[in-house]
């Protein structure tokens, strides 16, 4: 067992007041284990509904001064924004603070988060594995984060403190955390999900160019196996360039794997198809 | 809207007594729309349960035997099996009987088919787009086909009497009936589920070759994405083999659609791979 971390934070700033970012700070705030959230983000609209529904306490357009005195930073937007948010940020980050993120990605980036920070600021990368389909703000909910897995990607660098506070804060939403490097994190994600993005967004276009038609046809099968292809595609444009090596190297694997059917197919080889087909099946059926 | 054909089976025999097979049994037996029904099957032991359940009546191990007198004759088997299942039930098939199926595959099955029919019994190709990857008769139930879809595949032999027969059948266990030429069948279905199976199959096994332990960071998304990769192996072996002209056309497409990716990947064009995605999230949106 591990002893609980209590967390308490006076002051959070969220950068990306989205589905993943709103939820936290709707969860944290439920929780009361934290004094004001302040939100950051490009739409105010969006901001001021976020305020509305009374998942932020205010907010503000400009990075630097949501971050001011704020003890948790979370970066919640899409990774392709982290390095030019991080420098507009700095400048409003104080010494102590903790810095945190929800990306999907994590690998290298990781790195540069690090050196991006002012001295005493102290970085954390984190993923939750809680997202969907939907986003914005008017999906957040305060039980998101509850029994998913959070993996937190300490480096050599990374501060002790900082880590335990970071893994307690996912702890407390319900997260069941779990460390490991950001390289070995992006090289599991590109397998279980960056890459089953690709091959969802690839084939409904494959089927659609055949014909448009043919996609009202499809049964429940086609639907969940293609129900990420809905998922947003400006946070899966960001995630799938900053995992590319990953990606490439699985759509090699997987485009062999379909040649294999191919092969099999051509020349009638049913014992080989019933075969490949019978170890998919065991592989996936040990995942409940 | 349609006239209501009323229709009454005095005996049906079912020929393989699994999810489908079974669930048409249960169906019809509920709405009292046949007189007794009889199964028939390779594993006795299933044929012994499907009848304590009382979704069959009796059963036989002898295809003849089980289709002797029999009104309406359901083929339920792997379609592979079909044909020689044909030749086998062949002597028990009385005149004017109706013999129809429920494969996922059509093609030039369905005119082998008709040219195995002794002279007077009439054959309607029917697929009841009603599956799982759940197969076996414990899971049959009663209100299975309640609004799925069912394809008739009718040709210029189809005499129509029997076609409206087997329509009204589908209608009856709550199908919407919709009338297309075999081969456009299969060059549908290989597009909204036999290709997608095929994916399925080959993605979980191209993961589970990076490194096995993989599959157990998977979340929500990836167990819905290769949730049909579960389905058994026998069947979609059969539904492979028999659509493997349109399989493989769908795979060189789906291919080049994946390298398409990589090279806007390899090349960083972030706008161009968000358009892709963009484009297959509109597609997929039409679907619900």
């Amino acid at each position: 067992m591990i002893a609980e971390v209590k967390i308490f934070f006076e002051k959070i700033a969220v950068l990306g007041v989205g589905l993943i970012g709103g939820s936290l700070a709707l969860s944290l705030k439920q929780r009361g284990l934290c004094g004001s959230i302040v939100g950051f983000g490009r739409k105010e609209g969006s901001l001021r509904r976020a305020q509305e529904l009374k998942i932020i306490d205010g907010y503000s357009l400009d990075a630097a001064k949501a971050c001011m005195d704020a003890d948790l930073i979370v970066f919640a937007v899409p990774v392709g924004l982290f390095k030019e948010l991080a420098l507009k940020a700095a400048a409003g980050l104080k010494k102590g603070a903790i810095v945190t993120d929800v990306g999907s990605v994590k690998g290298m980036l990781v790195f540069e988060m690090e050196s991006l920070m002012p001295q005493g600021v102290r970085y954390v990368g984190s993923h939750p594995i809680s997202g969907s389909e939907n986003s914005g703000i008017e999906e957040a909910r305060a039980d998101l984060f509850e029994g998913a897995q959070c993996i937190l990607t300490p480096t050599e660098s990374t501060d002790r403190n900082a880590l335990s506070s970071v893994t307690g804060l996912w702890s407390s939403v319900g997260c069941k955390t779990e460390e490991m490097t950001p390289l070995r994190h992006d090289e599991i994600y590109a397998s279980v999900s960056h890459f089953p993005h690709m091959v969802a967004y690839a084939l409904v276009n494959s089927i659609d160019s055949v014909d448009p038609e043919f996609i009202r046809y499809a049964g429940q099968g086609f639907k969940d196996t293609t129900r990420i292809a809905m998922s947003s595609p400006e946070i899966w444009r960001d995630i799938s360039v900053h995992n590319r090596e990953n990606l490439l190297k699985l759509s090699r694997l997987f485009r062999e794997r379909l040649e294999l059917f191919d092969r099999l197919l051509a020349s009638g080889d049913a014992p080989g198809i019933e075969e490949e087909f019978r170890k998919a099946k065991e592989a996936r059926s040990r995942l409940k």
